[in-house]
């Protein structure tokens, strides 16, 4: 007999529901089983719950987790049950020249991991793409942990890709949890000032805690200007984009200098880059689904050590059950991020 | 009274001539006029020959030099009258933040150098944009420097942006003087495979002669399929486009590993980068006009000690009065470059 557990699946635009489903059993020999400890409600998957991802049939929702193994595959050597564990959004083998390289999103096994806003959740290639805690963590630091599954390495891999560093001064544009975090990475890597491109009170406040040096509220090629004049008109050296939006990769790639670095992590609808213009830029563009696997280790380090709190994204907590309500309140930007507790 | 000299002028598509012009003088004190040794015909000319880039009023042609400082204007300290002298197709002070940072063609006082297929040249800030060889050059290695004021070091940036390095399979797309360079330099900078994408016997020969270890001669998705084959399906590490099409662009994007480089030197014309797709691809996308400044004392280096032989790519000579039939040459493809000589 197949065992039933709780989890949110969407039916339609704005239609989110917390329903009865089969618990996830193991599959593949390489398969873990995770008893969820927390989830949350991503800002891509707000793509789909305005209908802009087309739904042509119910899914279920959630790609950030964190939680205790339950049961593993007979494969799986690296992790146990009874260890807490952190994933990405992609199982990767972490074994093959793509993750070697530290690109496991684009793993040649790679599978996406989906259903996570439940009570539990199947992770293929468990060796390969979960990281286990050294000690099952206090309460207080698993929102911490659970930002790390996405948000954080997001925002991490995003510093990263513009080369945030010493000396540089960096623009981040997008204010969500992304954006957000991208400039905690960037004042953890190191860089000399960090420009944050919000219009939002309460997410400026957040931005300048996490370590931005200056805020600019325009948008477009205001906010353009507004760059170029904070650093001598030439622009940022390293820019983070984290919206997805033609306006914002146009803002981004337009506020950085010649030679800079453009890092993309909001996740791409309906951008188009004009191959000429973007040709006279002279910057960097690199970016993606970010390879969250890669940073785990170090990220999860930096919490345990309690050198950075990412966890203070989550501006709202729910039970699991009001999943739906969490979904509204990002919707409609009352919420920064909604973390969920099964 | 002014002085005249013979220089090159295209007044309609396909229409170039050679004819009385104005003898270029200092404008400003940080000018140098060099007579020219020799000079030719590029590629991107090839857009204005075509009527691709409109041509609205007779514009002087040519942006790739060599020849003996005859003058220079009070400001200049860098270089005297009766040195050999290498400059690239942008002026740059050399001396601000990006150009330091190695951006010269994004120099904060750039300035286009153009009328170079004549027998004078004005080039503006001498200072930052000229480089003397330590004695005036054999003939005989003329059109090895001359291949430095541009297509050399455009196809060795095209490596660089690529992070072409040992140990890196590289795969270059387009086979004019630029992409043949650009196989050269990636011998140089240590690249294990070279994989040079061409259909033209005799280019695939000089690729090969230049260091390339495979040739492929389908194109678009073929293309694309055969690098696969020849990379364990994963792609390149390193991947140089220097054609400026979408078919090109693309072409090379997807030639690429997850996490891999494209360097992007063909003078982009039409291209669209979906960044949709762009996103899934993990790939670095850097490129642009290329800093040829910043390579030029290498390059001169390693041509005066004969380590290269760049000016291979120059398989038609003529007499600077003949340019005509050097543009009519290239455009039909039965030259790869032609060099003028004054």
């Amino acid at each position: 007999m197949v065992e039933r557990m709780l989890g949110t699946v969407i039916h339609a635009p704005f239609d989110v529901r917390f329903e009865e489903l089969d618990r996830p059993a193991i599959i593949e020999p390489t398969d873990a089983i995770v008893r969820l400890s927390a989830t949350c409600v991503c800002g891509s998957d707000l793509w789909t719950y305005r209908g802009i991802n087309e739904i042509t049939h119910p899914v279920s929702m959630g790609h950030e987790y964190v939680g205790v193994v339950e049961e593993v595959g007979s494969a799986v050597t690296g992790v146990a049950p009874g260890q807490f564990v952190i994933g990405s959004f992609f199982a990767s083998d972490n074994t093959c020249d793509i993750c070697r390289a530290g690109y496991q999103t684009g793993c040649v096994h790679r599978a996406p991991v989906r259903g996570a806003q439940a009570e539990y959740l199947r992770v293929p290639l468990a060796d390969g793409t979960l990281v286990a805690t050294p000690e099952v963590p206090d309460d207080e630091i698993v929102p911490d942990l659970l930002s790390a599954s996405d948000v954080l390495g997001t925002g991490w891999f995003g510093a990263t890709a513009a080369q945030v560093g010493p000396g540089k001064t960096v623009v981040v544009v997008g204010d969500g949890a992304v954006g957000l975090l991208a400039v905690l990475a960037s004042a953890q890597l190191g860089a000399e000032r960090i420009i944050a491109m919000s219009r939002h009170e309460q997410r400026q406040k957040l931005a300048l805690e996490f370590g931005a040096t200056d805020i600019v509220a325009e948008r477009g090629d205001e906010g353009v200007a507004a760059v170029k004049e904070l650093t001598n008109g030439l622009g940022a050296h390293s820019v983070i984009e984290a919206v997805g939006t033609q306006q914002s990769m146009t803002q981004a790639i337009d506020s950085t200098r010649p030679g800079g670095h453009v890092g993309f992590v909001g996740v791409a609808h309906g951008v188009e880059i004009p191959g000429d213009q973007l040709f006279y830029k002279l910057v960097h563009l690199h970016g993606g689904p970010a390879p969250v696997r890669r940073f785990l280790p170090d990220l999860i380090t930096r919490i345990m050590s309690r050198d950075i709190n990412p966890g203070k994204v989550f501006d709202l907590t729910l039970p699991l059950s009001d999943v739906a309500q969490g979904y509204a309140a990002m919707d409609e930007r009352r919420a920064i991020k909604a973390l969920l507790q099964p």
